[in-house]
């Protein structure tokens, strides 16, 4: 495995193994990788002839009280992950490299960006577009492997690659869970054990969610409360939202329909922790005060 | 010459041109092609073994009392110019190809682009940085040429490029001018005759500014002055700006030094015309009351 640290021998590297016809696959990383990595890389290597992953703390997307100086760094450990999960390559600059000057240029995505974790992270999502349009500049022609943990990182990702017709094919992979549900983080590594065992609350709450929706309701404020009332069983959680929302748009319809994201943010102590979950609305109608009595009863228990 | 309208052919086109081991230059353009966009297409041609020119009237970078509508569109006319000029393959898309769904994402550049043309046009950079952005990832490694004629929209997409790691070389090619000094402008063609007979002090304007600063002029608004007295003499010419800037940031600087734009805008009639000249500070100091008498008096007539 070739470890790069410059962004031109990176984009050399990549564009060598196009040019002697070898397809590439990219996996951004913040690095302190774990299994959910590498699951992308895995399906990276599976899908591509060479596995490029990327390993770079991007100061632009923490805020100023974020924890841009404590998030964990440990280079020797992930390029291990990496090489056991079948990169090719590993490109891990500096803020020097990626940033030789003061950065002029954002790239924002509208309307994905300013609900969920962009309410509560103001130009959180501006970093992330930023770096990852010139990751994928510095990438070239690719497949690139997100983790749907960061469901909307995902949406914001995808449409920004469509809207200035990027030369990159975004894909989305499932996220990877402990035994009991908590989804693999980098962020988990700040939990105290008590905190540890009070965290798969959040997966709990998502099933809730889920089941209601399955069980038929279309209310987007009866499945938040679904949500809600399952966080509240955890007096460590403080729920910052639970949202059920549109799956493309990630907006709040008036009723769900066809496929939803269901989307958690609690903290834990001095740590904020994401989940989301994705639930298809049956398409037979269930119940509902609007649907004839009969479709309700020809459904029941569906 | 080969003439594509979709973004997957023309990005096909061009990495299919590489992989056969062919630089690519680019060539980007709003179409009314005229003489200094040949001289961009032949340029391009000297540096690059295939020339793609694209032709595509970006609603983005045009505010809501431009002329979008009016602006002149003449394929077959720019078929001609195109190749004539040496161009191997244009791109011609349509509104819809390019943008299928409303644009989410914008690219802005700060700094280089509230000042001068972005005072008077908001949101025009960031239509420019957006579609070339999108022009750059369509277009693969390459080398893009712009003309100095926009000297503003030169540096923004240059920085834009340079902050996203783009794998474009953007390369400034001088101003082709008329005899009489009028630069070259699709929006040349909106004048009266009239209007035609009053454009040429725009760049006698630029003149006399670069004349002050080759005679020592160091002072942004005396070179300002300068230019404005000039302008003043065309009763025809409403002037927008006359600026002194330094030419990497495009900021008034307290004292002129180093490479020097001079960045003039004026309306005439219903249609606004810019133009620009670069002028270098002498280095030797021929005058200035911080100076020692000595030095100046050595250098006098410099």
């Amino acid at each position: 495995m070739e470890l790069v640290t410059s962004v031109a021998d990176f984009s050399a590297a990549l564009d060598a193994h196009r040019a002697a016809g070898r397809s590439v696959g990219l996996v951004p990383t913040m690095g302190a990788l774990h299994d959910g990595h590498a699951s992308l890389i895995r399906r990276a290597g599976a899908d591509c002839d060479v596995v490029a992953v990327t390993i770079f703390v991007n100061p632009l997307q923490f805020g100023p009280a974020e924890d841009f100086d404590a998030y964990p760094r440990t280079l020797d450990a992930d390029l291990a992950v990496a090489g056991a999960a079948g990169a090719s390559i590993v490109c891990a600059p500096s803020v020097a490299e990626m940033y030789p000057a003061p950065v002029l240029t954002t790239v924002h995505v509208a309307g994905l960006t300013d609900t969920l974790e962009g309410a509560s992270r103001p130009s959180h999502f501006d970093g992330v577009a930023t770096v990852v349009a010139k990751l994928f500049s510095m990438a070239g022609r690719c497949r690139a492997y997100f983790g749907e943990k960061d469901y909307q990182q995902l949406a914001v990702v995808r449409r920004m690659s469509a809207d200035l017709s990027m030369p990159v094919e975004v894909i989305g992979c499932p996220t990877v869970r402990e035994p009991d549900g908590l989804a693999l983080s980098s962020r988990n590594a700040y939990l105290s054990a008590d905190e540890r065992a009070a965290a798969p609350t959040l997966h709990a709450a998502l099933r809730a969610g889920a089941a209601a929706v399955e069980a038929g309701e279309t209310d987007p404020a009866a499945v938040r409360a679904a949500m809600g009332a399952v966080v509240a069983t955890e007096p460590r959680l403080r729920l910052d939202y639970a949202e059920a929302v549109d799956a493309a748009t990630l907006a709040v319809p008036a009723r769900l329909a066809g496929e939803v994201r269901l989307l958690i943010a609690a903290r834990l102590g001095a740590t904020r922790l994401i989940d989301n979950l994705g639930v298809t609305v049956p398409t037979s109608p269930t119940h509902g005060a609007t649907e004839p009595r009969k479709a309700g009863h020809a459904c029941a228990g569906a």
